[in-house]
């Protein structure tokens, strides 16, 4: 009991720095995404293909969130995206005040989409608002289909759920349909897309997607 | 800064259960694993490979820690192994305190061997002592060999590494020197064992690891 009437006001004070970089997105008409998933999920390629497929049609800026080191920003550097590395040195999630003061090394008004790449946890990102305007997550198909059971939070509060690495199904124990399954049986509304990041295959999906809810956000700027 | 000065009394109280659990253990000559990785590397796959070779021979027994759910429980009840089920409702890790009375429930003194499976977690679980005698890790192939330099923590206190799935080495871009370098750097005493918890390639080092553990946890019963 001690330790949550402790942490009651870190959490407040955490979520209010979310609500106030959700306004200031807003403001901008700017769709910003929380990209998260357990490590190894394939955030860092799905990035890559993103940013490869909406070349000339879309700005992309990129935060990348790491415990340590900077080599998921290297490689979306060299695409060409602007991009801006945050390290939490330990810390197993990002806090939305590193993530604004990221943001705001990135020229806002010139983007159309900032894509925020959390730590790769399937556990705690999930319970820090960093004032994004949506929520994507990658399950990977050698994880297994346990997963949302598991580590139902994040499918939960997630808006679109990537099952990834598709070009594995056929070596691995993977039932999809149970996956959607479960998924979707705590979230209804979930958007769900089957990839391979590898293959490019069910990439074009993912990027209608992402198209309209940049229009939608540009549509509703304050 | 208030942060760090709030936590810290919860951390001692926790080292201190930590140890106290240490002390038990050790007087009941039992070794005690700490079994750790990222969603979905196979430590639950691990642990049926593990007690299907002790059978007979060393006395099982298994905490599984997961946030919801108890299918891995399921999973290795099916084989015989006494088991105990932590659930966290949501927390990133296993606790010392619940760690000491689920194995309470074990009926300690019949056992050779206790596994503790922690949360599917590349980063909270490594923060987190809870008395065990030794750590260790699982990275599975499809995470890609990146990932001692992004979760270096986990690496440099575990006692060993199981490279897992090495069933998928030839699809992935998985480059097992590069990892085993990375992680040596961070850990020069890491002992590492490149697995197929699928095919059972390279199980029998493993096995012989927990063997000479066990004897020496024995031989140092107080």
């Amino acid at each position: 009991m001690t330790e949550l009437q402790l942490d009651k006001p870190l959490l407040e004070a955490t979520d209010r720095a979310g609500a106030a970089n959700r306004e200031r997105f807003a403001g901008l008409g700017l769709f910003v995404l929380n990209l998260m998933s357990g490590p190894g999920a394939g955030k860092t390629s799905l990035l890559e293909r993103t940013v490869e497929r909406l070349a000339g049609e879309l700005r992309v800026g990129v935060i990348e969130g790491d415990i340590e080191g900077r080599a998921d920003a290297e490689r979306l550097a060299r695409l060409g995206a602007p991009v801006t590395q945050i390290n939490t040195h330990g810390a197993c999630h990002l806090d939305p005040r590193p993530v604004m003061e990221a943001a705001e090394g990135l020229s806002l008004p010139d983007l159309d989409l900032l894509v925020i790449e959390n730590v790769g946890n399937l556990v705690c990102p999930a319970e820090f608002d960093v004032g994004e305007s949506g929520r994507a997550m990658l399950l990977s198909v050698p994880e297994g289909h346990d997963k949302p059971a598991k580590y139902p939070l994040m499918f939960r509060t997630a808006d679109a759920l990537l099952i990834n690495k598709l070009d594995l199904l056929e070596m691995c124990d993977f039932d999809v349909d149970a996956a959607v399954h479960d998924a979707r049986a705590l979230n209804p509304a979930l958007d769900v897309f089957q990839v391979s990041c590898r293959t490019g295959e069910g990439i074009d999906g993912w990027i209608d997607w992402l198209r309209s809810r940049v229009a939608a956000a540009r549509g509703g700027r304050s």
